[in-house]
């Protein structure tokens, strides 16, 4: 046997989210069925990040063994022939290379990088639809910005998991959580837009994520851009750790997996 | 009755193009119903560009009358409002002007820019798929420069129509043809790729275009990136005025109508 470490993109929007489940097309299924054709019989595999339904990857980290001895650069066109067949054009393999025979996708990584995308325009646009969340009204970015801040270093996110979650710790460590903007020219020389669309975008580095917590950060993050919360109030959240008192969980549509770091510990770099 | 003049936007993925045709979903058929349910009976439209099945455009414009009193701002808000009614999130009203009575979207444009989006990269995006040609192999750029430039001004373009197309004259005036480059970052640190992966954006305007002109230009502009023809056949190809002498038709969904200009001829910037 032979252990691989596959980076795949995927587009998420018809996906049930990464982990197997009955009835329910996933990624961790589609890409285990076109392993399956490789390898002749089944094969399971690991993942690094277990995104959730409607969320996408750049960048997913996973690992399995095969005993087929094809070659990583050879498994990399055979997959994307193999998902081509199954019709999964919106999942791709984009690089496969060969990997000691203990690594595990899920259990080596050391951080991830996760980028919500924000749309603060009048109109959705067509193109953006599936990749960002619409927020039409005014957002104060200092703010956001400030708040963000906050969430930087060690801290106790049991304010920003999900709902009934029973996990050993909620105590997760994050590099770092910044707001970039990307001015959205007008296409219509009609527009004169105030104020101006613009693509928000939060990436946040750490060594682990409680499920939800990025998108529960992003929901109160925008209540305090407009205005309902006080930047200051993250802090109090923290110390709170109460679910009900953080602002509700963005749609997972926004959220991406950008890459996932299995070096040493410390900041991924965008 | 009033005129509007309305700038839509849509990804054509799911269109059989702009024109109303049976039993098809077609942006002018889902534009009309959405009037119509405004108007209370049926209205009909003229489109600056018919745009071919599975193209997009992100300005497209639109000239309808109505007798309903509603304010232009309040139509492009009743407009999107009936296309979520009707599920087309992937059509949308971007603003809406009161227009004189007599002008038509169609009659009354002076001129066009096209995007053609080629992905010249190893693997194809999933978030790419629908809205960029993927073209794997090496492209020598300079000379798609090169020869794109023989086709600004006034020609003939009858190699670079839709085979069996009758029209008066197929002589229409290029104002400008570039090509630019959007260097993409491997999202997977272990990808050290050579070439480089990169977005190939053609933007040709001009005062008017044959059904397929960009496709067909965008095939054979390909052909020569690719060694197949050299750079100064352009020229010939627009001397022989014979389709089946130039390159291939590109697929559709790499196109995309970025602006409709209704002021002075010239130039139309991007």
């Amino acid at each position: 046997m032979r252990t691989f470490k596959m980076v795949v993109s995927y587009d998420g929007t018809d996906f049930a989210g990464f982990q197997r489940q009955t009835n329910a097309r996933t990624v961790q299924q589609v890409l285990e069925e076109a392993l399956a054709t490789i390898e002749g019989c089944d094969v399971t595999l690991a993942g690094a990040g277990r995104t959730d339904s409607g969320a996408h990857a750049a960048a997913q980290v996973v690992s399995f063994s095969l005993e087929n001895p094809i070659s990583a650069s050879d498994l990399k066109q055979a997959m994307n022939f193999a998902l081509n067949v199954a019709g999964a054009f919106d999942l791709r393999a984009l690089s496969v290379r060969d990997a000691p025979s203990n690594f595990n996708a899920r259990f080596a990584a050391r951080g991830k990088l996760y980028r919500y995308r924000i749309a603060n325009t009048d109109i959705m646009s067509p193109f953006e639809r599936r990749f960002a969340w619409h927020v039409p009204r005014p957002l104060d970015l200092d703010a956001m910005v400030e708040a963000a801040a906050a969430i930087v270093g060690e801290h106790d996110f049991a304010a920003f998991q999900s709902a009934g979650a029973t996990v050993r710790t909620t105590v997760r460590t994050i590099w770092s959580a910044e707001w970039s903007v990307i001015r959205m020219e007008p296409t219509d020389s009609d527009l004169r837009l105030d104020p101006p669309e613009r693509m928000l975008m939060f990436d946040v580095s750490g060594s682990g994520f409680l499920k939800y917590m990025v998108r529960a950060i992003v929901g109160t993050l925008v209540e305090i851009g407009a205005g309902r919360r006080s930047a200051a109030s993250m802090r109090d959240l923290l110390d709170g750790r109460t679910r009900a008192a953080a602002g509700p969980t963005a749609p997972a549509h926004g959220l991406c997996l950008m890459r996932v770091d299995y070096d040493e510990p410390g900041p991924v770099s965008c």
